[in-house]
């Protein structure tokens, strides 16, 4: 009998937390389909791209392009229910492109002479006035230049090992690649070459060089660094099996020095845990060339518009919310562990943060980032959460967060970032065709409201 | 005892099973793995996509390019290991453009005269030599233009209801718009109107009219239909709410009447189960302006190369496969329905079909769609199937499959549907601008690669 009322008692109690899960449960679904809705319908953040990549443009760290988007971001999070919105200064180091390089192949016994669409690495050296002319030598490795020995000396390093097509998710490719770019024409230095080639970072053959950045160990080491399209690598590379290839190289780079700069940050103050954190960011500077659309102003109107679709579903967040604009992820990282420092020496929480720097395509899901103890504090949430952004094709999975986030990791909270489908990340990422034109309107918003979504469902969490 | 040793002899026989099975999936998850490496870095698709759009370009049911079609779609097929590859005979109905349509406001008080980004709609009448004009009256549904009675008489029909942009998935906004294209001239010529035109169904705000077929119930009913870039309908329904509106309208469509055409049908025979098909197919014709590019070009080249993706991998299929490429999927389904009609008459049974026709675009997975009592006899693999599908973002969900295929549904085989993300879709479906710049070949080599995978599994079903 006991057992019986007992039983009884265990099946009410769990059939009225069943219920209750289940009607909390709904009332999230439609709380993420009204965000959706409003996302696909009212968005702002095409709005605000088509500003910060057409009408400011490319605007690298220390440039005065990047003061001009700090005002109008700033100007935008005014907007947005913000408790408060401010410049945290950040010192960043600024390169500058100078006038446009060249390479040339010239007096070649097969095409004799011609232009190759190049853009210069940031961090990239000056070749002086006059330029500079060596053989080329064509690698596909670190490695490969190291053996080389003396023989690299006053040539002109080509590193040409290209894209795994192969593999599904782009970025997979561009992690195996990227060392060429970022390490290999120091090294080409230190082993004496006057300059140094590197093939563009996309698995595509087209006529766009890609920049992006280049780091060079100390300040006698930068030769002229340049990105090669991937048609001309082609081109460079056939022509060596067949014949000695000289080529002509000029950059007139400069390192400008140190800048102020700033990241942008606005806050909107929690009801019940302010001293919780949950940030959603992504960097305000990109590449001088193009309009940075993609990478990463996709990131920063998502961030912005997460704010602006609180407000329109008149959502009154529990925990402090933070969207960060930050300065200098493309070379130097000054604004995320400015950030980071401050943030710890006021003995904040960042209960959780989301990075949106992967572009502003279809989102896919969310990646996570945390030390296992920590993870563990948020896994139960994860099946609800699934379950609920599953019709939107979302889906929560470990892996990375953001360059910008990452030294926020200390504070125990958990990382997320952004996953949008990557097949077309790569024609854009740090190039001139990186303009409003490469996004979609529709892509755009759904990635906004995807991390609209997951910043309600962190803040609704005990 | 005795159960300790039953105990065993059951734990050694599951662990058996279990070892058995899981060395299964770990086979299939490598061939998917092989087939999504191949299409990614050796596809044929893009090629073919090319030819089929830019050398042949719009290639309407009866038209002398829907005809090069099917001499380059059998060629390509012959190549592909095929047993035998063979054009299916179907009559079609072969309805003519004509010169370029015009739609011009005139005498306007507000903005004088102006002439509309129009296209007309398949099975257009023709307004005679001099033209049609009339007063525009614009009604947001087919019940409101039943409610006009006899004020709809001479009149210029204008249906301008636009897609709601709220739908996660655009198939649904323009499943509940297109009824005003496929049956709105025909109700606005029984309400004795001169023409109509039809608002273009996107959600876009663009300058690009979509055609599409449009339905008159007899042969003396048709008038000028067209359909209406989006910014142009904006503009003839903000000058409405303000001044009256007259259209002057011309057309020179043609009904071209009866011709010969056919669908394209590559077979490899299985070698196990030869009896049982498993088709895959997308529609060869399109309309005659743009390419056909998404519609539905990437469909037949995804199709085509399932066959050179089996090929490439070297799998042999124990059942018989057909890609069948249908004729007159847009305007009359002649294709299909022969194709059913002479698989039936033959006694043929499709253990499976999938259609490509959803575009080019990422696939995010397949929908089914059979009586219950089939779906029952394949519900048994689908678990095994997505958790081999998973990595590729790929789900199979209940819904809809494909016109060209749906005629099969009587020979208790399963349907499918390819499923690509839809959110860019209708900026080109049926549009000028539906090319193969508006394809991104990765994206149409996942497509390729999910079909030959789901072939695959299909084909490995005991």
């Amino acid at each position: 009998m006991r057992q019986i009322i007992i039983t009884i008692l265990l099946v009410t109690y769990w059939g009225t937390a069943d219920f209750g899960q289940a009607a909390e449960q709904e009332e999230k679904a439609f709380t993420i389909k009204k965000i959706h809705e409003e996302a696909l319908t009212n968005q702002m953040a095409y709005k605000w791209l088509y500003y910060l990549s057409e009408k400011i443009g490319g605007r690298l760290a220390g440039s005065p392009e990047s003061i001009a988007a700090v005002e109008f971001t700033h100007q935008i999070l005014d907007t947005l229910n913000t408790t408060k919105v401010w410049n945290q200064p950040c010192e960043v180091n600024y390169w500058y492109r100078g006038d446009k390089e060249e390479v040339r192949i010239i007096n070649n016994s097969i095409i004799g002479t011609k232009d190759l669409k190049v853009l210069a690495l940031g961090g990239s050296g000056a070749s002086g006035k006059d330029g500079i002319s060596g053989e080329v030598i064509e690698v596909k490795s670190l490695e490969e230049v190291k053996l080389l020995g003396a023989k690299a000396k006053d040539k002109i390093i080509f590193y040409n090992r290209a894209f795994n097509n192969g593999h599904l998710r782009t970025f997979n490719a561009y992690g195996e690649s990227v060392d060429q770019r970022v390490f290999g024409p120091n090294l080409a230095a230190k082993m004496g070459a006057r300059a140094c080639l590197v093939r563009s970072m996309t698995g595509r053959l087209d006529d766009n060089p890609h920049t992006g950045v280049t780091i060079f160990e100390s300040m006698f080491l930068p030769i002229p660094a340049l990105g090669v399209s991937t048609n001309d690598a082609e081109l460079l590379s056939s022509l060596l099996k067949r014949s000695k290839v000289e080529v002509f190289v000029k950059t007139t780079c400069e390192d400008r020095g140190k800048k102020q700069s700033y990241s942008v940050i606005g806050e909107i103050r929690g009801s019940e845990k302010p001293d919780e954190i949950i940030l959603v960011g992504g960097h305000l500077d990109s590449w001088d060339v193009g309009g940075g659309a993609h990478d990463d102003g996709a990131g920063c109107v998502h961030s912005m518009e997460v704010f602006y679709l609180l407000k329109k579903i008149n959502y009154k967040p529990r925990r402090t919310l933070r969207c960060v604009l930050f300065m200098n992820e493309e070379n130097g990282l000054a604004g995320g562990k400015t950030y980071a420092d401050i943030s710890e020496k006021a003995g904040e929480h960042h209960y959780a943060a989301i990075e949106s720097d992967a572009g502003g395509f279809v989102p896919k899901g969310f990646s996570y980032d945390a030390d296992t103890g920590i993870v563990r504090k948020y896994t139960p949430f994860f099946a609800g959460w699934n379950e609920l952004l599953e019709p939107y094709d979302i889906k929560i999975n470990k892996g990375g967060s953001g360059a910008d986030i990452g030294p926020l990791k200390g504070q125990k909270g958990i990382l997320f970032g952004l996953t949008p489908d990557s097949q077309r990340y790569f024609d854009f990422h740090h190039t001139e065709v990186d303009r409003i034109s490469a996004v979609h309107p529709r892509e755009l918003a759904l990635g906004s409201a995807a991390m609209a979504s997951l910043v309600y469902l962190l803040d609704q969490t005990p």
